[in-house]
């Protein structure tokens, strides 16, 4: 096959630091530049099909902060997961028109050097290529990872999730029914919380903009909370903690309520962990995704549970990479239900 | 051999609820009664040897508040764990000269009932029988259940152990030597430093009192922290969040600083155990002394380092029951140095 040269090459560049604030369109730009012609020992030219748009990204906006993942840099592209064809290649272990889930930037073209992690997608299945950046991505395994090895479930367990009808809830919620738990979600729009309970088999589910939290919570779990997925922080953890049986286990996935806090929310109830025995665990995805082993069997079980029907999934898909910057910050402020990906070219 | 019943029980009455102000005498009373003369059915009388004085017992001194510890009877004795001799038993398990440790009152002597659970003491070692109140009792149990299983210390590692020169503290940071681990200790004068690294091995210690915490922890974990043994909650675990290395374990044993405040401190820090993918556990050791198994491993390593020399213990004897508020009023302002106990009679 010939490779392939694009003239032009679309992409979103970081621009200004938002700071603590929130993010919006004057943070980023649309820029038009040119694809080198040819490529060096071991760099492959990848067509950018999909980008993942996800919540961590907005710490990376944090230039000068310390965070757990490096800033973006100020003028170059944004970066995010993606799904890519490649289109060439001066590297042995990869051929023109194999697909590859990488990080790419927020363009329609890049190249990419032998030591970037890729991983060919084979999919003998046949799944959507979106699935590779949600059930069967990132997501996904953050799911996985979280609420099986994190949470360690038990039959008859009472399981919260906030945050519930984003990309990772929705699949947490499912794992939980899957595992004979009792399973309740919390999501900050009515429509996310009709499809939480009648499309995504949660037993139950309510809006955290309205009302008490703590007795919304009382009510829906009168049996206290056994695990608590949390994607959210701040208050809503605050509440939690007073709820949690004992021995109770805390996934600290996220804390998207605090990350365009200026001044985080100071917990009070943390004390309750030595009396009840509780566990609380953070992580982030990035040494399971290196892990050979766990991403055998992640495949393995999530894609035979996929088969087999046990999973629903939805997610928003934006078209056209110039529309990546809306959204995100929709992402942001809880616009999309399920996982957010932009389709690089309409 | 033949039952003892003695005329008179002297004792320390629960007489009203400190709130969630400082614990004083006035609290407490001094009681005169009298012991009955017969046992009823699968009843032993025991005579109190050694009472031990512990941290939690203030929060069992709330009647109103919720606990993980039930409240103290207003009216009735104060109680807590301890080593007596039996003097008369209508129960076949028991017979009179048997050593036991159990939970009695503060009092001279305790009847205890066929369902109070007693462990009877062979002392094959010839250990002294305060050991069974402190190393080889319940603050050396939580030692190790925390240490070894829910810090999991690998060798190198550093562990840093807050209010260690408690009965608690002084085993968790032997243990940590032990297993080839840094270890830095905190505790509140200048004295209980000098001896945590002269007496007790600690690689370096500082008085929690004098000057900036952040900088002095820095100071003595140049390479950050990956253990840290918590038993005294707030300010210091918030500045301790920020210093913990990746995938650290944060061991929450106690939090005396937070038991006297009636506004508990307000967590600041908590959201870096998403990034730095910490594990926070909280744990009351109770479980685990009613599991044999546990219980057998924890006597059969600690008598093993004892007989070795491996371990100094050290202790503050108060004679005279008469004078345990003032012991349990000391030690929760730290002026004990290891396991505080009550000799019952002088």
């Amino acid at each position: 096959m010939t490779s392939t040269f694009p003239e032009q090459n679309k992409q979103i560049i970081f621009k200004q630091d938002p700071g603590s604030g929130w993010v919006d369109e004057s943070h980023m730009d649309l820029a038009f530049t040119h694809v080198p012609k040819t490529l060096k020992a071991g760099q492959v030219l990848l067509q950018n099909l999909y980008l993942s748009v996800d919540p961590y990204m907005r710490m990376r906006m944090n230039t000068v902060s310390e965070s757990y993942f490096p800033a973006f840099q100020l003028g170059k592209p944004l970066q995010g997961a993606g799904i890519a064809k490649i289109i060439a290649s001066e590297n042995d272990n990869y051929k023109i028109g194999d697909i590859v889930a990488t990080i790419i930037g927020w363009e329609e073209y890049t190249i990419v050097s032998k030591e970037s992690p890729m991983q060919k997608i084979n999919n003998e299945l046949n799944f959507p290529l979106t699935h590779y950046l949600g059930i069967l991505g990132m997501p996904g395994a953050t799911a996985y990872h979280g609420f099986i090895n994190i949470g360690e479930p038990k039959q008859g367990e009472t399981v919260f999730v906030s945050g519930a009808a984003g990309a990772v809830g929705l699949v947490v919620g499912q794992l939980a029914k899957l595992k004979g738990c009792r399973v309740i979600g919390s999501a900050g729009s009515d429509e996310k919380v009709q499809a939480l309970v009648n499309e995504f088999g949660f037993d139950a589910a309510f809006n955290y903009k309205i009302g008490n939290l703590s007795k919304k919570l009382k009510e829906l779990c009168p049996n206290g909370i056994d695990i608590y997925f949390d994607n959210v922080g701040g208050e809503t953890l605050d509440t939690v903690l007073l709820l949690m049986n004992t021995f109770g286990r805390l996934v600290e996935c996220g804390m998207i309520s605090q990350y365009n806090e200026s001044k985080p929310y100071r917990l009070q109830n943390l004390f309750v962990i030595v009396g009840k025995q509780l566990k609380l665990q953070g992580f982030i995805i990035s040494g399971q995704i290196s892990d050979p082993h766990f991403m055998k069997k992640f495949f393995s079980d999530m894609s035979k549970w996929l088969n087999e029907g046990k999973f629903k999934y939805t997610q928003t898909i934006t078209e056209g990479i110039e529309n990546a910057p809306s959204a995100f910050i929709g992402m942001l402020k809880g616009q999309n239900t399920g996982k957010q990906i932009v389709q690089i070219i309409k």
